[in-house]
């Protein structure tokens, strides 16, 4: 097998580039950096042009590569190059973006978590692997949140987007959607109105909005919800850490 | 007023070494970065020694600087040498490390996080800040865990180590006295005897352990827990982040 070596490859340059969004839509490919996440897309038969891997490479004996996926070796260096961590495991796989799956809030079951502005790309998929963990059906991405393929965000997914759905949407239209299914749509603001988490029952269909970091959920939003949640505060901290409120609120209204 | 615009300033440059755990130890004093944070010590009366402001800082006319509290004008240059964000507001606080409150497990009272061998700053800084949102007493930093006044974990705590007590300890000294005082000492691991979380009940007086993000709890304290707690996990995610399992145990069993 050629090695390569050089990170002035085109394809070095190609897959380099996949951290950029513009480039992941124009390749329509995404990159999987490290040995959990290639493991995980295998197992879930996802759709894999080819695996990248360094002659070290720890687990290379374990490595079960489907028939039609290419195998290119590269050097350490290349590794390096395409890392955004500082010590990568020296296995990367190159996968298809799935096609929108056009999920439709008409026919949505379950529960589904909508992200409103959300930007920091360790919160959202931290979020993701939450809602994975507590059985929710997807996860919708609202205008102004980081891209779901961003490096970051697919590093904190550790593998969830193979688990559940993942689209992008409007959520204002999924919100009214699910009123008019008689489903409610939690928001997670603290108005007037807002009720205690622990005092609304357990739920099987249902949305739960998480909003931006900063600034919440959009007005705009916060009217189409059927409830806002709150988790009582009892200490002196302002807030809590957007992810950490999703996993206290997912976790506490999931049947 | 005297405005320090030079990196090489010896000022600059010991408040510059603050960010390393040896210099903070031997200053006995630590940095906190951007206003929110500045201002929660100052309302919580905490041991200031000096204020670094910019001329363009934009709550400057809100700053209210404590009588014996110098103030200290620095260049942009400065402010952007200083901080470890990309964009730094233009304020920082620089403050006397408490002195160790020598916290003693005999007389611990109120609900306790163990943090055992927890590393990545940014999950420590957000467990402290969910600590003190539900309401519990303090945190205890075994073995192994990175430094509470690191800078990556005072950014994540948003200044909850004003509002709950901090302190390192011997864990399994701890885990001992809290058993002979018959509290609760929850452990965080998968095992045979574990019970789901929401199965035990609620507690006021207890101890939490959340262990090491890859390889959980150490064995000899895993010995010492009254019992081990397990969050259901109903998709495929193998697990969660720690942080976020922390939120979900920690408002499942505070009272």
């Amino acid at each position: 097998m050629d090695i390569i070596t050089s990170s002035s490859n085109q394809r070095v340059k190609d897959w380099k580039k996949l951290s950029q969004k513009k480039a992941r839509i124009k390749q329509e490919k995404y990159m999987l950096d490290g040995w959990h996440l290639v493991k995980e897309a295998i197992l879930f038969d996802q759709p894999i042009s080819e695996i990248l891997v360094t002659q070290d490479f720890k687990h290379r004996n374990e490595l079960e590569v489907p028939d039609n996926v290419e195998v290119i070796e590269i050097s350490d260096n290349v590794a390096k190059h395409l890392s955004e961590t500082p010590s990568p495991q020296g296995i990367f796989a190159v996968v298809n973006l799935p096609e929108n799956a056009e999920e439709k809030p008409e026919k949505a079951t379950g529960a589904w978590l909508f992200l409103d502005g959300v930007q920091d790309p360790g919160n959202i998929g931290t979020m993701v692997r939450t809602a994975d963990a507590c059985g929710f059906s997807g996860v919708v991405f609202g205008e102004g949140c980081a891209d779901m393929f961003q490096p970051k965000v697919v590093r904190a997914m550790q593998g969830s987007q193979f688990h559940l759905k993942l689209c992008s949407g409007n959520l204002i239209e999924w919100a009214k959607e699910f009123k008019q299914r008689k489903l409610p749509v939690f928001g997670s603001e603290l108005n007037d109105q807002a009720r205690s988490y622990d005092q609304v029952g357990r739920h099987s269909d249902f949305a739960l909005v998480m909003g931006n970091e900063g600034n919440g959920m959009s007005e705009k939003l916060l009217k189409e919800t059927s409830l806002n949640l709150y988790i009582p505060i009892k200490g002196h901290a302002e807030s809590l850490n957007v992810a950490v409120a999703a996993g206290i609120l997912m976790f506490g209204l999931m049947e």
